[in-house]
């Protein structure tokens, strides 16, 4: 199967040429920021971020979400393209090659795989208690690592990374980034420990607050149960016809 | 000359395939958020936004610069990679067909032409005043023209256009847009109006000079000389150590 495959990528009828998607999922637990990386078969002790190529019928958007579901098991999620990778130095043909040839195919140096790729990023954000990862066919296992702890990375994708979670720190303040990396009720203060995380910084709590409820996408509900009423937070949600 | 290009471009050892880069150009002048655009030889009432191909051995950032003094005749100009386009249905083909063959080529339909591309947007910021635009060979001329006020563009480029601005106005908060857009040497007022312009509405006027202020990036100069001394406006400057 996997011969198969990799012909097929090589092959100009089906895929677009030396044009890769990379995406990066995040997700939240523990108060720790994390990424979802599936391992690959093949590259020892080198972690990559589950990727693939486009179709030549294909959008670009909906290759990303076919890659993720062949990866990771992952359907329907919220992705953004955020940027390109598109040095020359990327160089990824000894790790590819190191990769084929683990898997049974000996790339010869005008293979598909020798040449240069550009690399569309997309960052992804889901309900980690939500998400059963499965590995693929390609990989030997698919886990969660926290974003300060990330295991030796393949080509660029440490840098890839970096750039995802900038852009999910810019984006915090006109996306609804909590909308899809919360459970779906939560309180304040655990809303405001995924801003802190994201940011890698604390915030003031009167201010967070007055922030959060003056965007007027948050829905109050009834106090948490916690045995002593009168100090239990409320619970929140976010405004359903808010989603974006 | 265009026939030898136009194959180059065909030639997989010289050119990625079905990439292409396409750049909107920003420039402020007269109260206007500006477009600057040439008009290729060929596309009769049609525009199209300044675009070319990454060579093989060519960084993707490279390649924007060169393929902006290629057709506009600017230099080492601040570019910002925005967003891919990478639907199926952009369909150029019959737009392509018609340019190819103004031009003297007749492009069969296993031509390279016939392709679906994959666009890699960026959008470039220029001190209108020190911009000498200059048409290429492929262009008749080039010309700016007002954001409101854009000809009939050929391609997705009306949309792109569309998100280019979207992003510039979500990067007012955290990139310095107003060092490249605006002269030197500018008052408060000169910077607020650049500022309403790329949003499209008013700001007020003592909250926009104490955001301004407090982010440090200003310089203050001698005031405007206006004959009536004690009304004149102060001069500002960005600090050049800010420079992004």
């Amino acid at each position: 199967m996997i011969n198969n495959i990799i012909d097929q990528i090589g092959n100009p009828e089906i895929f677009i040429q030396q044009v890769s998607i990379d995406c990066v999922i995040f997700g939240f637990h523990g108060h720790q920021l994390k990424v979802l990386l599936p391992k690959l078969k093949g590259l020892e002790n080198k972690w990559t971020l589950p990727g693939g190529y486009i179709m030549q019928n294909e959008a670009i958007d909906s290759a990303a979400q076919r890659i993720l579901k062949e990866r990771t098991g992952l359907k329907d999620i919220y992705l953004e393209q955020f940027s390109v990778f598109g040095n020359t130095e990327r160089n990824t043909y000894e790790t590819m090659k190191k990769f084929l040839e683990n898997n049974g195919s000996i790339p010869g140096p005008n293979h598909w795989s020798a040449k240069r790729f550009i690399s569309i990023g997309y960052y992804a954000l889901v309900d980690f208690t939500n998400v059963k990862p499965t590995p693929s066919y390609f990989d030997e296992f698919c886990d969660w690592y926290e974003i300060k702890k990330l295991p030796d990375l393949a080509f660029d994708h440490a840098e890839i990374i970096d750039k995802a979670l900038s852009y999910l720190q810019q984006s915090l303040d006109y996306k609804l980034v909590g909308l899809h990396l919360m459970p779906e009720e939560f309180t304040m203060k655990e809303l405001q420990v995924l801003y802190e995380t994201i940011l890698d910084k604390p915030l003031r709590r009167d201010n967070f607050q007055r922030k959060m409820l003056s965007l007027n996408i948050l829905e109050r509900l009834d106090k948490k149960y916690t045995g002593a009423a009168n100090k239990a937070p409320y619970l929140y949600r976010f405004k359903t016809e808010n989603q974006n």
